[in-house]
């Protein structure tokens, strides 16, 4: 029996779920973000949000993810980000081939057609980074030769997977390459990212030098900017993650830096990042697993090994060691967001039956639970 | 030209409003609030959001003056509080019959219906607790004689406003005293501040001592412990903000008072109490001043008259100096919720006409800007 809440409700119980889930991983030493996401699936069995509390509650979770990212931007060193992005390169293009062929020929294997195949190897490709980003704040080691790398290649991947995500689209509803939106996506993106990180780090660090702000002030003009980065990315097409994180790379280059950390890990971690989590949590219908057959199992082991041989080998052709290579392909493993843009829009317009939508869905689940704790682990070792 | 923005956009220009506003106050030396109140009045002349977008913002707005009232009953001193209750019931008794019995004879000289006379004398009876108590804590003043006076006076002058709402919708409905429901109202309101002022302290202070909590842990476990009060408060019949004044009030007695104030006051100064004010701002219809006629000024003046004269006639009853008195009717100038629901409930259900309703609004809106201006030069004075 599902119970259905309101607004104030449903965030009082997703911000005690988010509590005990916190105190549950520091007990059995966990990743927080394991707690929240398990004990989200579980009192996602028993109770819903009413139809007008869902918008805003979802739109809290989506702020939590955009300023998860901001912050994680916000702390990273960017001269190792830039000079970590051509191995980061090597292993998200590894972590981007191998789970799309691995995808497209297991589906062509397993006897469906070639159009939904492609549908399949394309959900196969996109990192969700925002799992990873979280458990290499928390665990401390974002800073790390290996940390950097594990999160540039996710950024990279994602975008490579909102490129991916552009063709098949275009492909699905014109029938032939999109090139014109492919050009202007690349030029506006390679356009944000330079402009960004030259002219917006002079502009806002000439800001920075200038005027004293308070602390309340300083966190609310961050938020604006993190929104309007947001917002210009998601207009050129990128997400609006992606958008957010450069707002926190460049801030993290000016003398605002210090004294917005605090502010923003505090109304994140305090507030919006734990609604994410545990949404994201209740929306994985524990339901869906009954219904799907053998081909998510199947599909589930071709995303792990994709990603952990594919990203693995990016990274290994680079010089890092084996174990940082298998933490990378591990750091890649999560896919959510534009897996699951890919399955809507399949099901949507009949191109993949219900049955493949499922089985991509608990590949979504599987990969986002297994990721903290192996990424907690593998992180220990290296 | 109004154009529609949805929840992202809406974000960002209301915490640019809000930046801006804030900014042009403190350049002018006027309350902050002033400034994102009148730039929001201006912002929403062009600007409106989308179907979408609307309840999510509204909810982040419910949730900013949740906060805003949370963290005033963390800052202030209980033990002034009860101290005042008595002069502050003298006040705000004052302050609801005199209003009451302006709004309602005004009403029959201007050859208004006794039923509809009884509406806006009631719309006249609840002060808005929101802008003084904002004002207070900006200043300063909140832990003086007069600021702990004028905010008790507030919080029973808002329980007395829900009594008279409870009575006046009872009768309408029913057509007689809903006695039933007014005992309940009366008993469980008791109880509620009885028990939480004795067993939520000692119960609090107790797990205070014992848990020592990270600070980012604190904020989500405060966030809880508000809205579970906000939520006991709505179950008996009284408004959200009391229960969060309460929650507030309770946690300040105990050990986790000092580091949950920085936290709190951070997410709600840097991020929803301003989306609360900016809001408030663009709801006011700058076409409804002009659709309403003369009743619309009578009523502004029997408003400011009834508070200042009735209020702080029940201040200086209690010894309070001409100055101090002067300044508790101002604080208790400000209507808003209680007014536009009586006025609301009104409207739909065929009591009172538009124009009586345009006249109401005008009310509203010219009491929220005109009280934080003066009380502001007010509590200079003192």
């Amino acid at each position: 029996m599902l119970i259905e809440i309101s607004f104030i409700p449903a965030l009082l119980v997703i911000l005690l779920v988010a509590a005990v889930g916190r105190l549950i991983s520091l007990k059995t030493n966990q990743p927080e973000i394991l707690g929240e996401l398990v004990l989200g699936i579980i009192i996602g069995t028993f109770i819903t949000f009413t139809p007008a509390a869902k918008g805003p509650v979802s739109e809290l979770a989506e702020i939590g993810v955009l300023i998860l990212l901001f912050s994680v931007g916000l702390d990273l060193e960017l001269d190792r980000f830039k000079e970590m992005s051509i191995p980061a390169s090597g292993a998200a293009f590894g972590g981007v081939v191998l789970p799309f062929v691995l995808g497209y020929f297991g589906g062509i294997f397993y006897g469906i057609p070639k159009e939904i195949a492609l549908f399949v190897g394309a959900s196969l490709v996109a990192t969700s980074v925002g799992i990873s980003a979280s458990i290499l704040h928390d665990s401390g080691k974002l800073n790390t030769r290996l940390g950097t790398l594990i999160l540039d290649s996710a950024v990279i991947d994602d975008v490579i997977g909102i490129l991916v995500l552009t063709v098949l689209l275009g492909f699905a509803t014109t029938g032939h390459l999109p090139l014109a939106d492919l050009f202007f996506l690349v030029a506006f993106s390679v356009l944000f990212f330079g402009l960004s990180l030259t002219l917006g780090i002079s502009i806002f660090r000439e800001i920075s030098e200038r005027i004293p702000f308070r602390r309340e002030n300083l966190l609310l003009g961050g938020l604006v900017i993190l929104l309007s980065f947001a917002l210009i990315a998601e207009r050129i097409g990128l997400a609006g993650i992606i958008g957010a994180f450069v707002a926190g790379l460049v801030l993290g280059q000016t003398q605002f830096s210090e004294s917005i950390t605090g502010p923003v890990s505090m109304i994140g971690k305090g507030f919006f990042i734990p609604i994410f989590f545990v949404t994201m949590g209740m929306e994985f219908q524990v339901g869906s697993f009954k219904s799907v057959g053998f081909f998510a199992l199947v599909l589930v082991v071709l995303s792990v090994v994709g990603k952990i041989v594919g990203s693995g080998l990016g990274a290994k052709s680079f010089g890092f060691s084996g174990r940082e290579s298998l933490a990378t392909g591990v750091g890649m493993l999560p896919r959510a967001e534009v897996a699951l843009i890919i399955a809507n829009f399949g099901l949507r317009n009949n191109v993949i039956p219900s049955g493949i939508f499922s089985a991509i869905v608990v590949m979504v689940v599987v990969t986002t639970l297994i990721t903290p704790p192996l990424l907690w682990r593998v992180l220990d070792w290296v």
